[in-house]
């Protein structure tokens, strides 16, 4: 991410970077707009265009280097590590690149692309940048969309759109609801006082959108029944609280709450009103007790297909397959590795649906795929770095979590109750409680979790680091070793081989002991540690 | 607390506290006996008063002055954070107060009055010191009191004494099994040896009430079913190994145990007996299935004005509303800011059960107000700091609470459970787990928690030690500039004077500079201490 | 074990000893084939066996003093706390008693003895370090058999095979499927790179087999239905994962994992595929909805005593007497405090079965009992050092866990699940939860965890350590204090000796204020610090 978003900014000054924009604007017009949204939009565009656009990257330029709030629940936007030194250094490298190589067309129509992908992909930090300084309603909405597509860990206000796109499709009332839902949560996160860069990263409002949503999806009173809106606002006023509460928990274990609240809240609300109730009733859900009717040769492979962009999904509460391929684009936007993770979470989900002998309608319903996506994603690259090992973690834990779902919604089951994502947040937290020896496996710090292609640089970073640090401290030891020869005289010299020898091979007895000497002290040191250790935990 | 009690000491030596007491005593012979239960009252206490008066006073100076035990489960009678310099300089303003004015007959009485509250309001530590010198049966006594008293909140033998009078004017049988639950328990910590300070302040025994109550009152067996004392007794003892467990875990988040070793050891035993038992048959509950018959037309207001001081009795299982009542003037006693929460909690679940569609039936049971009871008690002024803000967020908590009332209540009911206090326990458990970034909601530290009225002035002491340390800093601040500008020459004066122009205007390219440079080494600090913080969190 | 330890080490360079091996031999062959299993088994035995002895002890003699690897899931090997020069005292002692006394053969026979049983009791170390140098397929055996043992918190090889020989008797599906549980659990294990200690100690195999086991015994598609082992081999391999997850939370209260996850992983896979499954379809359980018919005439006394075994059998859901007369034998090898725990444990459960008017037949079926015997187990000797104190907290927790399995097999069978080992874990977490102030209750760091009669001899140690420390530190104090005296001159003296003489007795002035202003710094100090940890737990 540095090096692209440092590109956009010094590209910004170049001439040929500000015709880039204006050929942006003419190929995506859309786009654009997603950039002046609202109030912001003018009739006379074209003449106001170079001026707007002057503006614009004069204060991305200014904003993007100033400090950025810190984001405790879940994701940070600024996970740098690296010093300023290195920084100033690979500046230098860029511009001496920059001056030396005369740009062909192909590359700048490449550097074009990029910078247009650096605006829109990820987490749209310039933009996010921006938004900082427009006025408050503006910000309020860049925060509700983040908010809906941080239901599948994005930070990305035009993922966020598209999703809302993608409900509308389904349902207008749901989305009503969804949107109800995330804008109260938001609200209520502001009026509570939570962390201003957690409510900016959407981190307050997943569990809003899900809240609204499952609410509308299981009531039983049928759609537009507008009292509905009321237990919905209340639901979704108290998801910060109940967020705010899990993460004082989580975080001693440097884990996220993710839907954790809108599963307890939904579960919460239909339960306390039920199938039987007066004023809000909920859909029956009734456990499976007989032996459910499934024949071999009536299985629809096309069905089995459509079955994964329905999981997908099913994540909002939505059965359109389109809806589902909708929100596939909505994640390609911000990070492909996302995009594939969460179709292989569906297509495990499925798998494992057929494996377990569920009835079909369940499985091209997406019931077996949604909470296997969201874990699939979680996993597989999102609190991990990505790596192979990794990557067949995430499908590991797609099958386990389809395996969970299918016991949660069974005991849901008992109690009228929906599975809603907690297959998903069990799984994912088993996943990242997990500990290992091998290093292939790294757990990213909370404060640094952004999205996996910024986590894996981050992680590549560290890892270089490391192999600097470790080759750097071989070269010191060698230097070291070679003046201590230089300075030691010949008969002293010939002493102190002789000694190393016998340390090196193990033969002399005077070596060996000493060795076994330090070996058990070393020991008794680890004894003791331990037990202050053990104590420090009991204390 | 502090000058009050301080008042009292001294004033005992004084001719006019003398009188103070004899009259107090005409006034109020019924609490005189609450000072001298069972065998040290005497027939002729008008002969022997003023002598056990002065013996009584003098043991009181002395004890108020020793060391208190400290109570780590939930309160603590010492929660003083000022040092010994300032008590001294309050005492020496006061003393030169009491010289100086003449009293007036009102002031006399007023102090007077006072003096009494002092007594037997709050947690009667004074009391409790006295206690300390008597012999075991009625140290033993004063505990079951305390425990009677703590399922509220409240650490006052006084107020034990009436809500037992409560539970005789419910149910004798019932009155007994509390009474045997309260006394095991307290035993049982005793026996395995818990914080004797903790025990002396009933934190041990409110869970053994609630369990001798509440399985006497699910019993199927019948009113004087001697047999249930048995499993009565061996429930008790359990009480204080699992809070003890209990507070194990929660005190990893500085929080109390609340009722939670109760609903356990109740569920445990309701569940592993059953309606269907030979020994020890419950009650039979079973979850609803069909739609309540609820006609607005029939609803009874006078019922629902009931329903209030019926919800603060159901915290003991009692549907008496004078036993209600009852409880209201024991919470008065002790603290006023208890008794208002209790009242508005228990209101707040009736409108709950209204807006939920619940039965008529429920709500007039006091099913609904049980639990927003204890869970406004607890965030009103017990473990948060009484403010605004904080009393908004205790009657959202009680609202919070109404609603997972309902939920746990449809929950349990499939196992043949009855809701018990797990809504109040989770409910609270969460509202004070929630964190937030205002100043105005301030979460005691569990040893200093103690009643609201104390933890208030608590609370208040901070903020102006805080305010006077500020502006302690300030004035340093100001005091070193001075003298600089003193010692510096007039060329450096002016030279530095400039400077610093540059640096506050933020003009000056230097200074502007430093600041940058500043602020950059300050966000490497941060990203470096949260890396340290989040490893530590890991390790 | 230390001594023992040595002394097996010494005298294997005796001829003495030499010929106690050939004795072994002679008498015990079959546990000879414990020690050279498999591959290493010859037909020419006879002729070999000196030389292969004599390997065989060089071996034991130089790998018992290398380095041990740590266990951090449950047992560590090497609970030595003392130092290096107190080892290399007793060592002296001891072999100074071996010269002066000439060894009858009463001795001599005693010693065989001793030696042999330090070789198969216990965690067999002796025989674990020589295995370290075998090829893999033989350890993975070793940890295979020590995984079966650790069900019941015993580590010992020996002891698992008896186990598995039960097994066999009990049933053979059965068994075979308990045998690829461990494996694959094992293979999972070192795939997932977890600690090779903890592997060797069979800490990641016990919930395989049992995982394996349960899920035949549950199974309603009858032995050997093939299928079966496919979702056995994906959860045993999932075992070590859910494992690791546990870990990371228990640990922050020095807490083991029990078999927390075969309960996770078998109720997972139960209520995921339930009663109505074409592919692996359970064993229905329903719920309790009438009064059962329990005559007292009926009772079948010697059923209840064979209900002992039975329960031990349980454990491994074996209800054959013999194979829990065959597991009672196989504990016993390891540890007799065990074996004795485990009965008692079962009786407990017994007569709490009979108190709660359990029908016959469960009790008879040992489904009272196996909990109890976990339960019993742990607390007693396992997890607390064994005084009296902790042997009667042992068996109240036998009877707090026969409750709790009550009540959890009735909500469990709501769900149509066995109660599976969840009472257990959940009583026995409470009970090592509970803290005390008396030191007779003394909870052994996990690390040092061991069986009874060694976490008996480390508590010893560390009893008898502190003690001379404190006797030292007496001693010091009063040679300090001569060396004082006789230095002071004598106008000093009398002088000191007046002042003191005021302290001591509380009557000068000027010690008293001296004394409370002592007091109230210390107790300053108490505020102090308990606000700064109250802090640091915030934090």
């Amino acid at each position: 991410m540095e090096k692209e978003s440092r590109n956009v900014v010094r590209g910004i000054k170049s001439p040929a970077t500000a015709q880039l924009h204006s050929s942006c604007h003419t190929q995506h017009p859309a786009l654009l707009e997603t950039y002046m949204p609202g109030p912001h939009r003018t009739k006379d565009i074209p003449k106001n265009i170079s001026s707007f656009y002057s503006a614009l990257t004069q204060e991305l330029a200014s904003t993007f280097q100033s400090k950025q709030e810190q984001q405790p629940l879940m994701a940070n936007p600024d996970p740098e590590v690296s010093g300023g030194g290195e920084q100033k250094a690979a500046q230098g490298e860029n511009a001496e690149a920059g001056k030396s190589a005369v740009p062909t067309y192909q590359q700048k129509a490449k550097a074009r692309l990029l910078l247009l992908l650096s605006y829109i992909s990820g987490d749209m930090e310039v933009f996010a940048e921006w938004m900082k300084k427009q006025f408050f309603l503006l910000q309020l909405l860049d925060w509700v969309l983040r908010g809906a597509a941080q239901v599948m860990f994005v930070n990305n206000p035009l993922s966020g759109l598209v999703i809302f796109a993608g409900l509308i499709l389904q349902n207008r009332w749901w989305a009503l609801n969804g949107f109800v839902g995330t804008l109260f949560a938001t609200i209520s996160a502001l009026i509570l006082q939570q962390s201003r860069g957690a409510i900016a990263a959407g981190l307050y409002g997943y569990n809003g959108i899900l809240v609204g949503l499952l609410m509308a999806v299981f009531s039983n009173a049928g759609d537009w029944y507008w009292w509905l809106l009321l237990p919905n606002i209340v639901m979704s006023m108290t998801c910060p609280i109940v967020s705010s509460a899990l993460a004082s928990i989580n975080s001693r274990w440097d884990l996220p709450v993710f839907t954790l609240p809108f599963n307890i809240l939904v579960c919460l609300h239909m339960v306390a009103t039920g199938h039987y109730n007066h004023h809000f009733p909920q859909v029956l859900i009734q456990p499976r007790t007989e032996l459910a009717n499934i024949t071999w040769a009536e299985v629809n492979v096309a069905k089995l297909f459509t079955a994964v962009p329905v999981g997908i999904g099913q994540v909002y509460g939505c059965d359109n397959p389109w809806t589902g391929g909708i929100f596939m684009v909505a994640l390609f936007i911000s990070s492909p590795i996302t995009c594939a993770h969460a179709t292989i979470g569906s297509a495990v989900g499925m798998v494992s649906g057929l494996a377990l002998a569920a009835p079909f309608e369940a499985i091209y319903f997406g019931l077996w795929g949604y909470n296997c996506v969201l874990a699939c994603i979680a996993i597989g690259g999102m609190f991990y770095a990505l790596t192979w090992q990794v990557h067949l973690l995430a499908i590991t834990c797609a099958f386990f979590c389809a395996y969970l779902g299918s016991a949660i919604a069974n005991v849901m089951s008992t109690f009228g109750l929906p599975a809603c994502t907690w297959p998903f947040c069990l799984s994912a937290l088993t996943f990242l409680l997990f500990t290992t020896e091998t290093n292939t496996i790294f757990k990213l710090p909370l404060a640094n979790v952004a999205y996996p292609e910024r986590n894996l640089r981050f992680f590549w970073k560290l890892r270089k680091k490391e192999k600097l640090e470790r080759e750097e401290k071989e070269r010191d030891e060698e230097k070291w070793r070679a003046k201590e020869q230089e300075l030691l005289g010949n008969d002293k010299e010939v002493l102190r081989m002789e000694r190393m020898d016998g340390k090196e091979k193990g033969d002399g007895m005077e070596g060996k002991q000493i060795n076994k000497m330090m070996i058990r002290e070393e020991e008794m040191m680890e004894v003791a540690l331990g037990a202050v250790s053990s104590m420090a935990e009991n204390v």
